[in-house]
């Protein structure tokens, strides 16, 4: 299967080589054909000895997923070494996992001046990055008995649930039809604002994964287009969106859908967070239209950790900064192309610390959380709490171990938290006019790991530490 | 009951009363008088109306621990403002309510100018709330059946569990025995050591409770003696353990109490955090011995929550500063006069998270997690992650209201940080050789807020804003 992975990115990887045709960019050619020829020749390798065993247990789909993001990660990184575009090798694979992972974290500080076949294939991994999540999420999670990712089975009427769709790839079809297809209305809506063709599909990639990768080097802001900032911000917050809600406006539920809480809390998250940011910004010097805008583009993209910017936030107040810190923890709802803890967990555990204290005051009182007027069973709540300490416990670790950089404070923890959560940028010298150039090797690492950490919501990266990692016949 | 404690407090205050006259100073009597007088006042008005029931729920104390709590702050706060070394109450009551909260988070940025009746008062504060606190964590957590503290009930032997000592007297009889012996010898060394009596005493008081308000401008470093840093350090560690231990000690069975799971993890975290910001400081340019002494006192200080400080560990590494910042989530062993989170948690928490991955991986698996050797339910680990879950969200919330104020990121956070663990500065602004009197009176309620939210285990403190706080004739 990993093979057939493999296989499908030596595909993917033509269309890079189209665009290096139609741009001239001959020289750029070689890299990806090395590339492909390399993928291809591994995946033959590894699809000569057919598995003794077709049956597959939870842990063999972790481990696929585990290590499919690896080696897409790693093969996906050589273009840029070959083409010398990023010729450390170690810089190339966090810039392809932060592209895969659709974090948009970059270690370089100029872009613009890269191959347009380069930039093509940058954004590009986060359009099929967000495939990925999706399939991931749809077809893979649901399977496990793990704690994860409870909640949008339980909750979420849609293809997931098999009750509608029953077969798998009939539900990932659909998704990916409503996917491609936001993905090509939001390039259309940008052209027909006045980006460059380029720009706008390549903007569409970035937002689509909820990645944010940028072509031009001051980001978004750098077209100096309000138009493109609002329709961009729209998507995003879209593309935070839970896709079954789009399933199910297809299907001509969209009242059920509109009912969705998860939704309800996204929004609501959204428009308060961009009320407060507004007035912070007004009360500086900005007019009330212009904070408006720029309040809603930073909040609907830190929120949907796509991590595009439009303004350095880290001049910005700091009760603001707070607020976007806060909104990279909580990230996009289940069912997503979005990161972070995911707003469905928040909305568990706010509830869950509302019936702690309840329950401390009457004992014999028996709340049962809702979500959706449905509750929500306690083994799913205390996966939720654990989930969250876990994550948070990766969190601690991971910033221990980056802090032996010795980047000041908040470039420190900020690099982590928006690195596990998937966003891209973070607070300091990696805000919106920084980036990841300055870590160490170690620290490249170890982020790259917490993004794919983050990414595949912790349990399949940890399989990579265990016995499991080991093929039977070695162990 | 309320009555009776505002009682014990005027006859506590007796006490500075006689340093004043001692000292003489005349002058500061009268704040004191005043303050007793109105304790006496209140306390009678109180006591006039018999209740109508004398039965005891939970709920009723909880509710009587967090309104003890603020009583004894406001009127704790009294000869501050009355004597005009703090003019302003609400101040005095932050700085009071640091004391009983035994956090040392003060506004005052020179102390040693003070009266010395006046800082007698202040630190004996930290002496009564460390009292207090084990009282509370005997006396009346384990009686509900609330999930905030099980572990010490069911895991470790001692006083609390009723078998040896079944009255609730004679439990805290020993406590305090224990406790005020050790505060003696804590005085007694420091006084062999050349500090002056005045101090030594003050200081005990400050250690005994993990408090940590300094007389001298510069803390603990003012003395410029290793052998009081030292010794200061190893009572801090000590007064950070589980009171159980030294009653199991005293009842010849010191064996098991050798064995206690969490007295593993406090003192190994302790030697790995000293040995790591001891190689850090001796590569920045501090001799070995002196590295050792510093980091030692550093850590244990913050991991016990005391807050004294030998050095301004602003300027440390930032890879030492953030092992301060975990230590201070970590906080002390449950049934130490200790705060944060509690170490016998975060021992839950790490081995939560990995049953969770291993399960994951395994679901048929069925981990039971263990402390001391023994199974602790579910519902005591859901507890605790809830607990977690609940700590992160009160601090969220409170670093967004401090936000306003508008000070620097890092103070910011730590300001929250340091005040909900009861430890006492933080980093930044409000660090070693800073305070907090830049704050907002928001800020500084919202501060004293965390400072009682975290010394009480959340929940009495949110009981206040219940209905249950309105006595039931209103409701």
């Amino acid at each position: 299967m990993l093979g057939t992975i493999l296989m499908t990115e030596a595909a993917l990887l033509l269309l890079p080589v189209a665009v290096a045709i139609y741009y001239g960019e001959l020289n750029v050619i070689l890299p990806f054909a090395v590339t492909i020829g390399l993928l291809t020749g591994t995946a033959m390798l590894m699809k000569i000895k057919k598995p003794s065993s077709m049956s597959i247990f939870a842990r063999d789909g972790y481990m696929l997923v585990a290590l499919s993001w690896l080696f897409l990660s790693a093969f996906g990184a050589l273009p840029f070494v070959i083409s010398k575009s990023i010729p450390n090798f170690i810089d190339a694979f966090f810039e392809t996992v932060s592209g895969f992972t659709t974090t948009g974290s970059t270690i370089l500080a100029e872009v613009a001046h890269l191959p347009k076949s380069i930039l093509f294939w940058r954004s590009f991994t986060h359009f099929i990055g967000g495939m990925g999540i999706l399939v991931f999420v749809i077809a893979i999670l649901p399977k496990t008995d793990g704690t994860a990712m409870h909640i949008m089975r339980a909750e979420v009427p849609g293809p997931t649930v098999g009750k509608l769709v029953s077969k798998l790839r009939a539900s990932a079809r659909i998704l990916y039809g409503i996917y491609t297809g936001m993905t090509l209305l939001l390039t259309v809506l940008l052209i027909i604002g006045g980006m460059p063709k380029f720009d706008s599909l390549l903007n569409a990639f970035a937002t689509a994964g909820t990645g944010g990768f940028s072509i031009l080097n001051d980001g978004i802001g750098g077209y100096h287009s309000p138009y493109a900032e609002v329709v961009i911000s729209i998507f995003m917050m879209l593309f935070g969106l839970n896709f079954n809600l789009y399933y199910l406006i297809l299907i001509r539920q969209g009242k059920s859908a509109l009912k969705d809480e998860e939704l309800h809390w996204y929004t609501g998250i959204i428009a308060g967070a961009t009320l407060i940011i507004t007035i912070y910004l007004t009360v500086l010097h900005h007019p009330f239209g212009e904070s408006l805008r720029l309040s809603f583009f930073q909040v609907c993209s830190i929120i949907s950790t796509t991590g595009f910017t439009t303004a350095d936030f880290n001049v910005w107040p700091v009760a603001t900064r707070i607020i976007l810190l806060i909104l990279m923890f909580v990230g996009g709802c289940v069912g997503s192309t979005g990161g972070g803890l995911k707003v469905s967990r928040i909305a568990v555990l706010v509830k869950n610390s509302v019936r702690l204290v309840r329950r401390a005051i009457n004992p014999r009182r028996c709340d049962t959380i809702k979500i959706n007027g449905r509750p929500v069973d306690d083994h799913t709540v205390h996966g939720i709490t654990g989930y969250f300490a876990t994550y948070m416990l990766v969190l601690v670790v991971s910033v221990f171990i980056v802090s032996i950089d010795g980047h000041e404070l908040t470039a420190t923890i900020t690099s982590v938290v928006t690195c596990l959560a998937n966003v891209g940028p973070g607070l300091g010298e990696i805000g919106p006019t920084g980036n990841f150039s300055g870590f160490s090797i170690l620290s490249k690492v170890i982020l790259s790991f917490d993004m794919l950490a983050g990414r595949l919501e912790l349990i399949p990266i940890f399989m990579l530490f265990t016995k499991y990692a080991i093929p039977r016949k070695y162990a």
